[in-house]
Parts: structure tokens; C-alpha cells; sequence
């Protein structure tokens, strides 16, 4: 997407790979909505720190990440020795693996690459494919993106007031975004309409990064704290809500994804507001057979007891808010049931989410994986 | 109720009065929870501008406030010129009645003062009279939260998990508070029970406020994030919710309160939860046949946009979190419907959200008045 920066804008994806230099190019999410700059990693260590680090994150962005980062160290080795270069595909493939080891989605890139790299074949010939693997994943995951905005685009009319949570928007994929894919291509379409970001607390990446992703491609939105969507819906100012999903279970249609995505839910439910989520093909979960089997990671407390933000001075400070001799709990995810749930918009079309399963050889679902 | 600071425990109100200097005494809320310190106000114009800078929030300690400023105001008045006296009275009501414009406590208190008043009567006599009925007002909302607590305390079983929502405790009122007055009531019954304080963005109330009532008092909490009660509530990890009110209609029994707690009433219904809402007798509305009728305060957007904490030096700092180009919206309150309600808590009893119309004799309603 398009970055402008005073006077000059230019064109950027989350993550991109310069093969001529073996440098991963980032942008640096932590900074932002406050400063933009992109960072490069110069080797495939540095570029598991980022990840690690949370320089870059989101599903889709951290999976082309691993994967160029592979690419990135393959391309390091020195030498002809298929014996030797083996052990090092190796050891690039864990500390890549390792980086974020609740996410699924490097991992998946990871082995995806792997499995494809053709064994017998030269050092060099190796090194060169999996450059172009790492690169047909990253498109993929952009053509996944674009897939959706075709899909979802007829959604949202004229007038429309969408709510949106948390980020799933262009920084947390290669390009695009997943709910965003949508919302880009109706603004670009010239149809007028209004977006709700909510704040997304405890780390408030709708005020961040969704709302920063929206002024700059100048779509018309506001943020409101998350308190306040039932408020909205209730006052008949919410016509539409798409949310994303970090994990879609294939075989019952629930939804894991950003704390308090249930509760929009049900809201939206209460309301008879349509209620979609949208998702690349990569968050679906073919394996998992109930929603209460997924883990819910339990994050640090010290989210929900203050924030992070800029201070009068323009620095970048934590502050704590809540009462110092108090603790708090802080739930990452939630898991929506799929009798809330209008639709799941995906590249492939928009399916019920009771009917992905019936639907799995159009969603990418590989029998003999399973 | 006793504030523990270093190792000294003393007994505080949110307000009290010294009538011998002539001096209102207010807990200084906007330090808490990062220090604790209370204000002398040496004039009613000072008292005023308490309220004013929300030195002092909540509807019963401002009403309580605005009653003792009144005390204050007349007994500064120097001769004995009745004619002049009853000028003067005028311009203090004036001063605190308009002390925070939207607020209805500080105006019904100062009217109820003015009232009975015995105009023939010297002005030593007016004075003294009026802080006797200041007094009187402060201690009827004390004994308001105290018959709460008789009420609500039967609700709190053992292994009990609470969910609150912003700060209808103690610092709201002149002590004890309606929605605590159960807690702490169980709590001093020796009933083991655990609360979870909701956040309440943007103002943070209960992870601020709240979370240190229940820390001084040692009573078992958490804080959350807003975003979460939804997903403990579908983990059957919260028994009852209890919320306060800022404006309950009589006739119709909706209930405003802080934003958010619509959003708690409609995922409590779908969990089959009780949702109770906590009040004294003086935030009934007798008057209003429609809750959308009730005024929505917008509040400012920088509220939404960013927070207030401590920074790592131990100074108090706002800090810019969201977006600096995107704007935010804030409403104040929402208006909970009669059918998402349990029952309201009252120092009458436990009503029917829908019988406090014909029960409005006994909750204190005065017919002539209507």
C-alpha cells in the first residue's frame, strides 16, 4: 500500500526481500502510528529476532517473514557440500521455527518451503529455489488478500458504518489486509462509507494501526473505545462488522481471534447486524474438532495495567494507569461460535461457517495432510 | 472507610466538614491510585472549583460536596441583614449549582437544602440550619449504600465471582459506595468471593479507582480489559455482575450508566448471569417516559485517543496512544433496557426493574414534586 510521509508517498509492503543484497526489508511496527521506518535484517538470525521482537507481526506477515528468512539463510551458505548445506537448512529451519513459538504460521511457511526444495539438486541450485518459493508465499498471501477484497467489496454500500477490531488490516499480511481487503477496495471503488476501529485494549492496535493504516489511504473512520460499539449498534449506528480471525476451526466454524471479537459478536447478533469475519485460507484449522481445545494465551498483566504511548515530548513511554498493588488477568483471544457468525469471506467466495468443511478441497484442504 | 498509607490506617470520607475552620475536606481522586492525599477547600468558590476539576467525581460525593460548599458558603457570610443574607445565599447556590453543568446531585442537593431553610429566621439560625441539613444529606447517602449492602449482601455466596464495571465505590459517594456496599458488606462477613474489576476505557476508572477501593480493603480482584468480560463470562468464569447508575428511569426502569455497561447486560443475558445495578434512591428519575430521551454526554476525543499513568520516573503523564491524524468518538454513557436487568439493588429492597413505578412511594418519591 501506499505510505506518504510529508510530502512523499511511495509504495510499501510489510515485508519484502532484496535478493540482490540477501536483505529482508521490514517495517518497523513498534513505532508506529507515531514514527514510520523500515528496517533491514542482514542475515537470517536478525531476521527471527524481528519476529521475535515483534518488529513485524500479524499472521500473514510473520509467516513471509520465516519464509524469506529462510530463503535469506540458505542463500548465506557457503560452499557445495550437500552434506553440510543440509545441516544448515536445518538450523536455519528451527531458529526461524523458534521465533515465535506460539504462532502457527511461520512454522507452516517453514515446512511448506521446505518440503518443495528439490534434495538432489545442487547447493546453488537449492538456494535459488527457495528464493522463489519464498516469494510465490508472500504473493500468495497478497493474492489471498486481494481474493478477499473481490469477495467482500459488495458488502459494504453507500452510507455503510462498518466496525472493525483490532488489526488485520495490511501490516499483519504482505500487502492488503484481510479485513481491510474489502474496505480498500470499496473506498477505491469511490463509494462513500465510514469505519469504527475499535481501540482493540489491552494493546490497542485498532487505534494504532488500524486507524494509521485508514488516514493514510484517507478511508473516513474514528476510533471509539470498546466500550462503546454496543452503545453504537444499540443507536442503530453500525451497519456492518468484519472482523478477522487468527485461528478458523474448518470443522465447526468457530473463530479464535483478538479478545473481545466474541463480544462484537454477540452484540451484532443482539442487533441483527451482519457479522463477518475474513480470513486467507492459511487460519483454517482442519484438525481441531471443538473450540474449547484452543489455547488461550494468558499475556503479561503489565498490557492491561498501563499503555504504551507518546508522551508530551513526543517520546515513547509506558505509563502505568491501574492501581499499583493490583493484578490483572489478560486473556489474548477469544473464540466466537459459528451460530454468530453471518459469514467467513474468504478468496474462494463467502461460505457459512458451518459449511467450510463441506467446502475443504475449494479451501485448500489437503486430504493426504490430515 | 480506612485508608492504609506506609503502615498507619485511618478512617477517611470522600467528603466531610469542618464546621469550627469552616472547611470542606475532599480525597484529591484525580492523584489516585498513585498517591493518596486529601484537600481543605476554604470557600465555597473553592469548593466549587473542586467539583469543577473533579478533585472530587461521582453523584453522591459531588451532591455531598455541593451540600457542605452550600454550609460553607452561607456560614462565611459576615452581619446580620437578612435582606442581604438571601442575596447572598442566591450567588452561592448559583456558584456550586453550576459547578459541573450536566451533573443533576449537586443541583437536587443545594435545592433540598434551600427549601427547608427557615427563611423568617435570623441568619446565625439559617446558618446553623444549614449545616445541620448539610450533614443530614451527607449522612443519608451513607446510610443509602449502607442499606445496599444489608440488601445486596445475600447475592454473594462463597467462591462467588464478581463482575464490576467502572467505580460506583466509596469515592463515589460520601463512603461505602452502592455497588461495593455488598462487597464489602460479604467481605467483612468473611465470605471468600473474587471481583473483576472491568477497565473502563477511556477514563479507566475501575482499573484505577475500583481496583485500589478493593485493594485497601483487601478484598480478592483482578483487572481486566473491557474486551475480556465477554470471553470469561463463556468460560463460566463470572457468577453475578453488579453495575451502578448514574440516571435510573422510574417510570420505565432503564438504567444510564458509564459506556460499557449495555455491552456487560447483553453478554450477561446470554450466559444467564445476573446482572444487578446498585442505587441509591437519589438516581431515580421520576420524570423521563423514554431512555432515549436521556442525554448522551460526548466527551473529548483525546479521552479515547490516548491515557493517563505514571511514567517510569514516577511522574503523572498523558500519553498519546492512538493515531496522531485520526479522531475518535466518546460517548459517556449508554442506557440499559429493563429486560437485560436482574433486579436494582436499593436501600428499600431488590426491586424489578419494571416495579419501581409502583413501588415509587416507598423509593422515596414525592408526588407534589412531579
Amino acid at each position: 500500500m501506499n505510505v506518504s510521509i510529508g510530502s512523499k508517498t511511495r509504495p510499501y509492503r510489510t515485508v519484502s526481500f532484496n535478493d540482490r543484497l540477501n536483505e529482508v526489508e521490514l517495517i518497523e511496527q513498534r513505532l508506529l502510528p507515531h514514527e514510520f521506518k523500515t528496517v533491514k535484517t542482514r542475515n537470517y538470525r536478525a531476521t527471527a529476532r524481528a519476529i521475535t521482537d515483534m518488529v513485524v507481526r500479524g499472521a500473514g506477515a510473520i509467516g513471509a517473514t520465516a519464509a524469506y528468512g529462510f530463503a535469506q539463510g540458505l542463500a548465506a551458505f557457503r560452499g557445495r557440500d550437500l552434506g553440510k548445506f543440509e545441516v544448515h537448512v536445518e538450523t536455519v529451519f528451527q531458529v526461524l521455527a523458534h521465533a515465535r513459538p506460539t504462532a502457527v504460521d511461520p512454522l507452516n511457511a517453514l515446512k511448506q518451503i521446505r518440503k518443495q526444495l528439490p534434495r538432489g539438486a545442487t547447493v546453488v541450485e537449492q538456494k535459488a529455489k527457495a528464493i522463489e518459493l519464498a516469494r510465490a508465499f508472500a504473493e500468495e498471501d497478497v493474492q489471498h488478500c486481494a481474493g478477499i477484497g473481490v469477495v467482500g467489496v459488495g458488502l459494504i454500500r453507500s452510507g455503510c458504518r462498518v466496525l472493525t477490531h483490532c488489526n488485520a488490516g495490511w501490516l499483519a499480511f504482505v500487502d492488503i489486509g484481510s479485513v481491510t481487503a474489502p474496505i480498500y477496495a470499496a473506498h477505491r471503488a469511490g463509494i462513500k462509507f465510514h469505519v469504527f476501529c475499535s481501540e482493540t485494549r489491552p494493546r490497542s492496535q485498532g487505534s494504532t494501526l488500524t486507524a494509521w493504516e485508514l488516514a493514510q489511504e484517507g478511508v473516513s473512520h474514528e476510533v471509539i473505545a470498546d466500550n462503546a460499539a454496543g452503545h453504537l449498534m444499540q443507536r442503530g449506528e453500525v451497519d456492518l462488522v468484519i472482523v478477522g480471525s487468527d485461528r478458523t476451526l474448518g470443522r465447526t466454524g468457530e473463530v479464535a481471534n483478538k479478545i473481545g471479537t466474541y463480544t462484537r459478536a454477540v452484540l451484532a447478533h443482539r442487533h441483527k447486524i451482519p457479522f463477518y469475519v475474513a480470513i486467507p485460507l492459511s487460519t483454517i484449522d482442519w484438525d481441531l474438532e471443538n473450540g474449547s481445545e484452543i489455547p488461550i494465551e494468558e499475556r503479561h498483566e503489565n498490557e492491561v495495567l498501563g499503555a504504551w504511548g507518546v508522551d508530551p515530548r513526543g517520546k515513547r513511554t509506558f505509563v502505568r494507569v491501574g492501581n499499583p498493588t493490583s493484578h490483572a488477568r489478560n486473556p489474548g483471544f477469544d473464540v466466537t461460535p459459528p451460530e454468530l457468525i453471518t459469514g467467513i469471506l474468504t478468496p474462494q467466495g463467502i461460505f457459512k461457517p458451518t459449511e467450510l468443511w463441506k467446502n475443504r478441497r475449494r479451501l485448500g484442504f489437503d486430504e493426504r495432510e490430515s
